[in-house]
């Protein structure tokens, strides 16, 4: 397991930070000021991130997301796109998008270049390449404990050569952003199958009859206004063609399985990032305050804060690289379990230590003077977003115990 | 030191709780649709809030914050009042405001209760009391680490007949409500002095000129519009007449510590009521929601979350009622160390609690749908709000490490 | 709930506490040196702690823990023995059973004034009350769970006008010593019964054919000689007379119940005394210790330390305490889980408080020149002994949900 | 960074591993009987480890820690020996010394590599490198907080052509042992020189008149017989010829700090052994007992306790073979700050992993029945020894504060 970076992730790097602090961390306060004179932040395309994605696409900074195989991508490996990832992360409003590396459409793009027609190809997947349109992923329901997949209840009916679906799905990030066109949902096509060949996947135009988006859900105050927001839908009696199935009839589960893991991965090195962000912050903060006649940065506890922290995140980005290397060498399926080690992991390492970077920051941080507030919140809610801490818990309690058992 | 609560109590928390459950809780909602539906929410006044305070009054739970001396409070002890508090807190939006016994504004009347003059009783404190008018306490300053308050800058200087106010205070909370019509103001009147006889508190009409409202900060994305969010204020040569001092020059420290004190218990005293809520609507979903074949209070790791919680708010409560008795009984200097005690202890523990209650919820605990991540957001605050849990910890440390130290 | 020590108490705690500071502390050298010259210390009955039961007696602190009703004890209610036991724990391998409080002599005998009859009274129950003799309780097995006492598998069959008893436990405290002449022995005497009414107790003579002591364990390398260590023992067709039978038969279970109440809160209070001890030491040895050019007292990290530790100790009092008020007014059975509560508190605070105060003394704090590491072996080893956290922590849980259960 | 293990390092690791369970952990119970038949077990040199080192000799598994310069090793680097290290780890008490891997001894043998002279290593080197004899390193004193080493205060006074010693070390670990026939002492040459350059070290026969071992220190009730203990020595006017200088006058400190680099990276390699043996254990009793009618396995707080600890281990080996291919690249200097961080998390995460394990073993956990209990005092008395983590974690934040500091 070699972890050293190849050439062309140092190369990418040293573009990829140099946009960074001399286009992205100067352009946030432009989009906070873009998003406050909105009428409808939620809707809104922010003109600051038109003018980055250009930048970024000229400087070679686009799709970087796209493994290996892909003919769309820079051909990483997802080990040399990591600490890409963390470098995005940095400005997770900004530079993400810029790069055409955001979720949710990375996870939809990988789908759609596996498992997408010609023609969904042609119509989805090539202006998702190009940024120009964004796309949602529908799975999570708010009536039942969706960390148990096998309880999403939506129906998707065959009717002659449409499919109709029926019910209600929240968190569906950027489903409110006017450039979001296109709704991946997933639904019960067989409730007689076998739990894991029960749903299925469709494609939706977001302005299909019956398509209603209800609100916004907000995370702890925020309404995540530059990601689109969280939108609470409900299909009512949606009629799609036939042709808009993704896969095949019973491979939603499984599919939905697929994109989870990258997407997981790639949740988890932007994190890193925003941690290493918040460490900076805690520092200069430390260095630059005197209370009870000494500068924080000389006060014991200040320093322990301050090394947990860095001792914390630098244990949780190796076990992302070595994840991202797993990924690589045996795929998603392999690498399972130390998926659900890294998602249970970074959210929570990451949210102590933006936790401690606000403490240090008094009743600044807990402001949006910081970027610390929003932060801890992104930590806070991927504790349950793409599964809760218990699932991905539970199954490395599963396979450690499966070491054990006695053959039977 | 005798817990047991008095008859007194006894029928105040059966009025006060009945009040809860059959008009207040159900008055959330239309307290969120008059909010949602205001122009300017920060500034906005809602109806729901009169009618409450008209029932409350009627009830007979009025101004009970107002300890034993007062002639116009119920007569309660701080022990008496406590549980009380920690109904209030169920509803901290509503009930608090709605019996007149809500931060600022209590803290504020206990001061000029003890150092105004008649005219000032008269002019401020009479319709305070009365619930007409709101008052905010303005000290804390973003320019200076204001853990140590002997860093605050703001200038009181005496000009003739009148004092001129220079500075800039932030995390006066309430202060851009219509009704807030007072700011007390702690500033440097002689640089001088000791460090502790250095400030002195003005009244300050908020519409006096030069008093400038910037802007509200926020908290972990929350507004805090219920209560008239967090205003930073710029004093541009605002000028005062003299016997708008409160109590004598150089006293501003020292009644900013007396004020502090009851403030803080009762803070705490309400964060106990939101974290009784929290571990009900936990309890509630683990009951409600199956996952894995199984009730999610069946579950063992949620059963955890749940004992924890009671064991941490059971002992919390206690030190709480503790400290309670002991400022009854020696007063708040001699209860000082008590008093840290529960400020560093109670919004950690509220915070751990409310925390467990969101993760049982799944991604609805940190939307709005629930009141929890509102909640938690509060226990956060307070561990920087009337001062970081760093100052509170290392008093404590002193006084134990005092009873140790030998003898000069 | 009135907390205030009662005369009687503040009397007994004043002679208790000089005894301890006069004669006790300075014992604990003499006793470690009398074990030391022992050719079998596990049996070895150290002449210091005759002295000291002799002085104990004299001074009137003898058998305080008998609970109000019996006409042997000194009449105190739980509220009014806490403080005492706590006194106590400060010196645990001499102090209580200086005072004949010590366990698990003091649970045997409570078992014995509320079921014995009057000749088990006159051949046991008298000699344990003047300290000739020792007692120990023979319940947990190696070879299951005990933490469900329903697996224990001890068989005590009736034959004739005997009982055979059959079967291994261990952890049978205080067996080994000479004075040792008693083990209340729990099993199995009907197999088909319901699992709570499938045990009884019968009380078995030491020296009875058929008992073997096979070993002691030891508790983190302690061989707890002082208490006469943890005994191994078989029982091989061990007959004892009917009449040696413990109340009635299929009555064990509950009389085991009743027994480990008022034991686990009589350890909690021992407990919170070890604790006071370690933060005294911790305080003492910051003061009297310099690194890097500071005193340890005045470096944040250890005052830190200090602060967290007396706030831990001070709420995990105020719940013992509480939990003494309610055994004394609703009995062990309506304070169980208050009792589950504290089980589950108390050795977690201590063991952490401990463990603070061992990291502040170095290397020094590991070893035997402090009682630290003993002490925090004592805390750690109360989270499994009278059942494991986890089966108190899932108690109070169930009795938490259950307010919130839906009526049938 | 490459932590691919090398060809070498597959086919060391084969068959480490395979002596480990065909030879070495059976004979665990051997040593354990043995050491119990001594008379003098701290003294005693029991056949079975000569046994296994004749063996593991034979094996080829012989010095395999020294560094890839030296002409005696197997010529591995720190990454390369991590994952050996690691599985003697599983084995405490042989498996390290059976291979003349253990501690002291190796960070001896380094320094004698480096700094001695051609007689000094023909008289000392060659038989600590053939396993004949023993040494130990006396370094901590009683008297002052040695985690500032420049608190060390044992004079070593030249004196003609000898050296004269006085002084008091403790935790000299082995010297007890009858084969150790070598003390590395480091006390103060120049008091009046720069604290780095004060120290020197002299190398001491055991036997040389005026060593006086006076006791051993145990470790939580563990005297550490297996390993010689940890020897209090008095030096009384203790001489040796000036030739026994290690190195020259005023280098001590450097190489102490020297010697402890590799140390502190082999302690916690090996630590991580002890984890996994401890993890091990865990899932197999899990797997074995039922409570509650629920296999252990099955429970959710168990299968978190077992979850919780794989991914703490994973993430500490991570950050140990970081920090072993830093030294192999850049040198202990170097790597100084992530040897302080190894050296601070690793400890405290055995620690934690082994108490887990010791829960669910119930009471066996903390006896002598399972290796839990004495692993778990190694973890926790390596958080103080080769200096407390306060220490670690203060370099790590000063390294991590330099980076912000705004140039002079």
């Amino acid at each position: 397991m070699d972890f050293t970076p190849s050439a062309r992730t140092v190369e990418l790097q040293a573009e990829l930070t140099d946009f960074l602090h001399t286009r992205v961390l100067p352009s946030e306060a432009v989009l906070e000021e873009q998003l406050a004179a909105a009428d409808d932040p939620l809707r809104y395309e922010p003109p600051v991130k038109e003018e980055l994605k250009a930048e970024a696409r000229a400087r070679g900074l686009w799709n970087l997301f796209l493994a290996g195989g892909s003919p769309h991508g820079a051909g990483l490996t997802n080990l040399e796109y990591a600490p890409l990832a963390e470098t995005m992360g940095w400005s997770p409003d900004l530079l993400p998008e810029a790069t055409n590396c955001s979720a949710p459409d990375t996870g939809n793009m990988e789908l759609l270049e596996l498992f997408a027609t010609p023609s969904q190809r042609e119509r989805w997947l090539a202006p998702l390449l190009a940024g120009e349109i964004r796309s949602c992923f529908s799975m999570t329901e708010p009536d039942v404990a969706s960390s148990d997949a096998r309880n999403i209840a939506t129906r998707i009916r065959r009717d002659g050569d449409e499919y109709v679906i029926t019910g209600r799905k929240w968190w569906a990030s950027g489903a409110l952003r006017e450039r979001c066109e296109l709704l991946l949902v997933l639904g019960v096509t067989d409730p007689d199958a076998d739990s894991s060949r029960r749903h299925s996947m469709v494609l939706v135009p977001r302005d299909t009859p019956g398509v209603r988006i209800v609100r916004s859900t907000t995370v702890f105050g925020y309404e995540h206004a530059s990601v689109g927001g969280h939108a609470e839908i409900v299909f009512d009696d949606v009629r799609v063609p036939a042709e808009n199935l993704l896969g095949s009839e019973g491979a939603g589960f499984a599919m939905a399985q697929a994109r989870l893991g990258p997407g997981r991965i790639h949740h988890c090195m932007r994190l890193l990032g925003q941690a290493e962000r918040a460490l900076e912050l805690m520092c200069r903060r430390a260095l630059s305050r005197t209370a009870f006649g000494m500068p924080l940065a000389e006060q014991g506890v200040v320093q322990q804060q301050i090394a947990e922290s860095r001792m914390e995140i630098d244990q949780a980005r190796l076990i992302v690289l070595k994840t991202a290397a797993l990924i690589d060498t045996v795929g998603n399926r392999g690498a399972r379990i130390e998926i659900s080690t890294i998602k249970a992991v970074v959210p929570r390492t990451v949210a102590r230590v933006v936790d401690r970077a606000i403490q240090v920051h008094g009743a600044a941080g807990v402001s949006d003077d910081f970027p610390l507030a929003r932060m801890w919140t992104e930590g806070r809610y991927l504790r349950l977003g793409d599964g809760p801490d218990e699932v991905h818990i539970a199954a490395v309690a599963r396979q450690e115990l499966g070491r054990h058992q006695p053959a039977p």
